[in-house]
C-alpha cells in the first residue's frame, strides 16, 4: 500500500489517523450502548452528542437538527422517502436531476411509478442544472425537489440556493433535499444559506469510516421515518446507533480545519493535471466544477482497459462512479457525450492527501496506456 | 473500566480483540470500496465474501443468502416489510408475538394500520408462546409470520420451528421469520432446522461492533428492497457496505467457536446466580429459558433505583430491554406479571466472559440495595 497512487478518492476515501484513533478508543473504552440509562450508557451518548456538536459546527446549524444512518444512500432515502410521504397530500409533482446519485434516482422512480409527476431536469454541456430549467420546473403543486450540490461523475456544481428562492417565488409547498456527499468537506456547506431542508453527507468521502451517513433535517420539519423500532434518535432512525463509526466521522470532522486552504491546494492539483493531459485526452469536467473531480476521455480506448491497466501499475482511477457498476453513465448521457467519449471515460478525483508526483505518475501511466494498449 | 460488573449483555456486549484487530487492519490495509473494478475493491470484496462465508458456515446456510444491514432493527424492518410487500396479494392476516422487539412490532403495526389483521399472540406464564397458540393463529390466509427465537427480557424460548409444521399442515403461504438477535452465538441457530425463510441477527450482541445487523434470506425468495440505490448486495441493500463494520463481525464470529461449551459455562453460572438471590428477590426467567438471561424483580424497589445503585458500585444492568427506554416492559405485562413487580425488574444478561465473582459482587450489590433504599 506503500507505493500506490490512489485517484478514486469520489468512491471512497482512506480513514484518517484520528478517524481510526476515535473508532478504537470506542471499540475498547466506551463501548456502552447510547440506549442504557446506567453510566456506561451515558458515556456513550456523550461521544453521539459530540458527533452531533462536530456536524452541526461544521454545517452551522443546530446539533438536534442530525441524524445518523447507515449511510449516505440511507441518509437520501430517508430524506426523499420521508419527505414526500410526509406532503403527499400537497400535490403530486417531484422536481430532481438526471444526474442524481442512484440512491436518489431509483428513490425518485418508486414515487413515479406510484403515479407522482417526476421531472429529471437535464444539464448543460458544462455537467450543471441550469437557474433557467430549475425556474420551469418548480410549480405551486411541486412537493419536493431534489438537487444534488456536486455530481459525483464530473464534479459540477449546481445552483443549489436558486431552487430555494424558486420555492419561495412560485408559493410551492415543496421541501428542498440536497444530496451534498460529494461537496461537504470541500466547500463550505450550510444548509441555512443553500435554502434546504434536508441534506445529506456521508463519512466515507471525508477520510472517515465506510457505514455511516448523515441526515441533516431543518428544526420543526416533519418527515416520515423509514426504519421503525426502539425510537433511537427522535424516532426518525431507530435501530441502536452506530457508536464505532460516529465515533470514527467526529474523528474525521476534526480534521476538517482548513477546507479552504485544501480546496485551493487540489485547485492547483486539478489545473496542473489538465494542463499535462490535455494534449491526449478529452476534458469532460470544466473550471467551474469542483476540483476534486475531474473527468476525461480517452477516446478509443475503453475505460476498463484504462482502468485495468493503470491499476497493474498501483494507479487507482474510476471509469465512472463506483456506485453504478457496469452500467452507462447517466450523467455523461445526460451532459451530451458521444458513446465513444463515455466509453472511454475515467474519473481522476482526489483528496487533500494526493501530491504533483501521483499526477506525473498518472499521467506517465495514461501515456503508456494509449501508446501499449489497442485502439477500439 | 477495569472493575466493573458488566451484566448488562443483552442491551450490548464488550467489542472483543478479533473484533477489534479486523476492523483496525480493515481501516488501515483495506479501505477501498467493494464496488469499485480495481483491485483495491476486488481485495475489499474478499473481505466482504470471507464474512458472509462465516455467517453462512454459522447458520449451516449458503453465503450467498447472508446480507448486511445497519443494525438488527433495520434486518428486522427488512424482512418483515419486504416480505409482507412481497405476498401482499395472498392474503390479509400477519402472525406475530406481544413479546416481540420494538423493531418487530412497529414494523407490523404499520401494516396493521393500512388494514392488515394482525394476531399478537401472547406468552404463556413462563414467558414463551405456547404451540396450541401458534396452531390456533395460522391460517391459509395468513401471509406472513415473525416470531423471535429468544425474548430479550426474559431469556424464553419459542417453539419456531412448530410455526413452519403449522404453516405446512395448513396450506398458508406465509413466510416465516425468526428475530434470533438474542439467540445467534448462544444457541446452535439453523435456519434450516428452524424452518425460517428469514432471520437476523446483531453483531453488537455478540462481541461485535455497534452498527452491523444480517438478514439470512432464503435462496430464490423473493422480497422486496427498503434501501434503494446503487443496487449494492444484489439491489436488496443499497448503499455502500459499512466495511469496517463487516470486518469486525468477521472477527467476532472468528471467536464462537465453542458455542456449547459456552452455553454450559453460562447455564452454571445462571444457575450459580439463582440460588444466591432467589432468596430475596423473585425470579422471573424460568429454567427452559436460555441462561444468557436471568429477569428477577426486587419488588418494594423500583427498577431504576436498584440500577443507579449497582451503578454507583461499578455493577451494570438493565431496568428492562436498552430499546424501550422509559416504557413498561411490554413482555413482562403479557406474561401477567403484576404491576409491581415490572415496576421492580431487573435485567441480568450474561456474556461468555462472566464470573463467579461478578455473580456474588451482583448479590452483595443488590442486597445492599433492599437494605439501605426506601421501599416504594
Amino acid at each position: 500500500m506503500e507505493n500506490i497512487v490512489y485517484l478514486d478518492n469520489s468512491a471512497t476515501t482512506k480513514p484518517c489517523k484520528k478517524a481510526i484513533e476515535y473508532m478504537t478508543r470506542s471499540l475498547e473504552e466506551n463501548w456502552g450502548n447510547p440506549s442504557s440509562l446506567h453510566s456506561m450508557g451515558i458515556r456513550a451518548e456523550e461521544e453521539l452528542v459530540s458527533c452531533k456538536e462536530a456536524c452541526a459546527s461544521l454545517l452551522s446549524c443546530r446539533s438536534d437538527e442530525i441524524y445518523f444512518t447507515g449511510s449516505g444512500t440511507e441518509a437520501n432515502n430517508l430524506a426523499i422517502t420521508g419527505g414526500i410521504r410526509a406532503r403527499a397530500k400537497r400535490g403530486n409533482r417531484i422536481v430532481t436531476t438526471s444526474t442524481e446519485h442512484p440512491s436518489v434516482l431509483n428513490t425518485v422512480k418508486q414515487f413515479e411509478e406510484q403515479g407522482f409527476e417526476v421531472i429529471y431536469l437535464k444539464p448543460e454541456k458544462n455537467g450543471a442544472i441550469s437557474k433557467d430549467s430549475i425556474k420551469k420546473a418548480i410549480t405551486d403543486k411541486t412537493i419536493f425537489v431534489s438537487i444534488m450540490l456536486v455530481n459525483n461523475e464530473t464534479g459540477a456544481i449546481n445552483p443549489v440556493a436558486y431552487a430555494k428562492e424558486v420555492i419561495k417565488s412560485v408559493n410551492s409547498p415543496a421541501l428542498l433535499h440536497c444530496d451534498a456527499v460529494q461537496g461537504f468537506g470541500k466547500l463550505e456547506v450550510k444548509p441555512s444559506q443553500l435554502g434546504v431542508d434536508l441534506l445529506t453527507f456521508s463519512g466515507h468521502k471525508i477520510h472517515g469510516p465506510k457505514g455511516i451517513g448523515v441526515l441533516y433535517r431543518k428544526k420543526g420539519l416533519h418527515i416520515l421515518p423509514q426504519i421503525l423500532g426502539g425510537n433511537q434518535q427522535e424516532g426518525l432512525r431507530s435501530g441502536t446507533e452506530p457508536m464505532p463509526l460516529i465515533c470514527g466521522l467526529n474523528g474525521a470532522l476534526s480534521e476538517l480545519r482548513d477546507i479552504k486552504g485544501e480546496y485551493e491546494n487540489v485547485k492547483s492539483l486539478w489545473n496542473y493535471a489538465k494542463d499535462r493531459l490535455s494534449s491526449f485526452v478529452k476534458i469532460n469536467s470544466t473550471d467551474e466544477g469542483l476540483p476534486f473531480i475531474l473527468n476525461i476521455s480517452v477516446v478509443g480506448y475503453r475505460s476498463e482497459t484504462i482502468l485495468h491497466f493503470l491499476d497493474s501499475k498501483g494507479i487507482f482511477v474510476s471509469s465512472g462512479s463506483a456506485c453504478a457498476k457496469g452500467e452507462l453513465s447517466h450523467t455523461l448521457t445526460a451532459m451530451g457525450l458521444k458513446k465513444n467519449e463515455i466509453d472511454s471515460a475515467i474519473r481522476i478525483s482526489f483528496s487533500r492527501y494526493n501530491t504533483r508526483e501521483d499526477v506525473d505518475r498518472l499521467a506517465v501511466g495514461l501515456k503508456e496506456a494509449t501508446e501499449k494498449l489497442k485502439r477500439v
